[in-house]
């Protein structure tokens, strides 16, 4: 009979729960311990055996006979050091921990190279969603220069139901926290975190340069109003938390994640609720989108048993296993700043209805260089002219500039939304 | 210096000239000879050493110093025998020939295995989209058992042109033609050929049991009507041509290409022109789409560069490299023929404007235990008035007995369509 893989998982949770069942499926693959937090929880797995249950994750990365470790508790401590422990004792490593890798990948990937050990990380970004191993293998002829993502579920969840249901952010938010969908604490989702997480590690490979999640700028979806769904909508737009990357002829990255009015012309406009998509664009290969579930027990399962069985079928049969599906790079890419970019810009203002207000924007506008695509004002309410701006391209800096400006007009009651728009 | 691993590239039109191009920016690959057609054919490459070309392609498969074949000709012969050749000097074959796998796949991958060789074909389905290798890599621990695609550029060009200029089909495969998008005989494109070779493979590799293609039934697109178009869009559809394979509980495959009217919240029903799409759905990954080019010099050059690269980066390590990506599968499918089918129905009818039609049609259905979806009349014109029914699932085989019915009753002048509905 073959010789059984021997496989240790850190973390039974939802994630956890999920690859152990899948696994179950494997007859050359045998889970021989698991540590969880708490060794009394109740569990509905059928056919666990309790015996390899620890509440000691150093058991699982310090048990010799364990070939590959599947961390997948999440947050840097302990799985940094647990990461690094279990290579020191000879281990492959396959993660989720998109926090763990924004910070901390390029010390775990030189480690685990020092080592010749593999991590692998597919269900880290987006999910079930094939992703990390194409853009590593078969897309490997290719220059990848841009990204545009749809990587956390939550935020594009209460997105959508704003725009279908017409709600507020803070309604939303509500029914899905009573969902699930929601954390109490929703900060991670909510303020972009989770996207420029995973977005760090995403941009990093894709473009081969180490992208330190610090330089990640990031802004949340909470200011995003009910107004500005609408009139995105009016305009043939969808609002969207879009994590970017963009790698200029010069080398230097623009990687980010903000709200973005995205034409409904892109397929990305259409991912709805908690599926997640990834446009990437290179060359040779043109623009490709891959989109799916980007979370969740069983999808993630997948992508955490691919990585594994990537594994497996090396094991023994090369001392360098995976050589395609490592991640070390020695340069840093160097980062453009968020104020040094162009843009295309939606504006939302509430104005007095006096005349010359609109004449006093475009020419806010055109000194600064900027450029009107269109410029609305729609009924007044409250004492408030709703005027919509969508500038052409144009500096941020010099944007930021003109807000300033219109916001000291005694005629400008308030600069409610500034949102980039996608091009 | 490492050495240089030394390839022959069977064909340099479209897709050769793109893989030439693209593999000049990897310093550990040489091609070390070239096979044209037509060696004085004058080509707009850069850099082109004339000396390695030859006219005749047996130079390429029996040179001992080229480690990998691309095949990038086409065709069942000489295509065949030239890449039996080749395995048999022990060379590891890449290929973009969807027709050759579809016929004899199974000969060619089982004298590979026996050979201790490998071959890759990313490039012959969906072109530029990364499928094959997530599939077999990353997706691996998934059973696969459902894909929807659109998988032909041409006549995804050619509906998407019909839908949006209200165009009949054969002003816009004229059109088509004139822009070199559909060759002048495009049989093989608008019958369905092209798609079901693809379909064939795909399938064969999603549900790890041999599809055979005469088994794939095949329906094109020559008979879709702008009247279709317009009705499927009223009732919220586009009309795609859609690849199609299923795996029932028992283990049957259905495995089909006809055109079909999708949904409009599917992603399916977005992706226009000449663009490819795979919906694939398995457990435990859920459902996922992959789209993108799905032709085109540089696109298809990725994927045949990326599977040179997958073979180059094991070439020396191993003696069994690539295992997962090998493609033998021992069982043939069972097939479920499309009369035992069941599908969702649009029918156009045509018939004389007297009362009681109407409760015929319901009546034909109801005897053949069809039930109505919708079923909507609209204005006479030529004398004809022009019903459209959408059916609930039902037997093919009763839809086809209630066709017959319809067309052997005096007032009903024509059944102009008979389309299947994705549920």
């Amino acid at each position: 009979m073959e010789k059984k893989i021997k496989i240790g998982l850190i973390g039974l949770g939802t994630v956890g729960s999920g690859v152990y069942k899948v696994l179950q499926n494997f007859d050359n693959i045998e889970i021989v311990k698991i540590a969880v937090h708490n060794k009394k929880k109740k569990r509905n797995i059928e056919g666990l055996d309790e015996s390899i249950i620890t509440d000691n994750a150093y058991e699982v990365v310090n048990d010799p006979e364990v070939q590959i470790v599947a961390e997948l508790i999440g947050g840097t401590e302990p799985a940094f050091d647990l990461i690094k422990t279990a290579i020191k004792n000879g281990k492959h490593i396959v993660t989720a921990n998109k926090e763990l890798l924004a910070k901390h990948g390029e010390e775990l990937f030189n480690y685990a190279q020092d080592n010749n050990k593999v991590i692998l990380y597919e269900a880290a970004i987006a999910g079930g969603i094939p992703l990390i191993m194409p853009v590593k293998t078969i897309l490997a002829g290719n220059k990848i220069n841009k990204i545009k993502a749809i990587l956390n579920g939550t935020t594009n969840y209460i997105l959508t139901k704003m725009d279908v249901q017409g709600a507020s952010y803070n309604e939303v938010l509500a029914e899905a926290q009573d969902l699930g969908y929601a954390e109490t604490n929703p900060t991670g989702d909510v303020e972009g975190f989770d996207a420029a997480y995973k977005i760090t590690t995403l941009a990093t490979i894709a473009f081969g340069k180490r992208i330190k999640f610090e330089n990640v700028y990031r802004e949340g979806i909470t200011k995003i109003r009910p107004e500005d769904m609408k009139a995105a909508n009016e305009m043939g737009y969808k609002i969207k938390l879009i994590a970017s990357a963009e790698l200029d002829n010069e080398g230097k990255a623009d990687v980010r994640v903000h709200p973005m009015l995205v034409p409904k012309y892109k397929t990305l406009a259409h991912i709805d609720y908690v599926t997640n998509a990834v446009t990437l664009s290179g060359n040779p290969v043109g623009e490709i989108t891959l989109s799916g579930p980007g979370a969740g027990e069983f999808p993630t399962a997948s992508s955490v048993v691919g990585d594994i069985l990537a594994i497996v079928s090396e094991l023994g049969k090369t001392d360098y296993i995976l050589p395609m599906m490592r991640c070390n790079h020695n340069e840093n890419a160097q980062m453009i700043d968020i104020s040094q970019t162009q843009n295309k810009y939606y504006i939302s203002i509430c104005a007095n209805n006096k005349t010359g207000v609109i004449g006093k924007i475009g020419t806010a506008c055109g000194e600064h260089n900027i450029s009107l695509a269109s410029i609305v004002q729609k009924e007044v309410k409250d004492n408030c002219a709703d005027i919509t701006v969508i500038t052409e391209i144009c500096k941020e800096k010099d944007m930021l500039e003109v807000i300033e400006t219109l916001k000291n007009d005694e005629n400008i009651l308030n600069v409610n939304s500034m949102i980039r728009v996608q091009v």
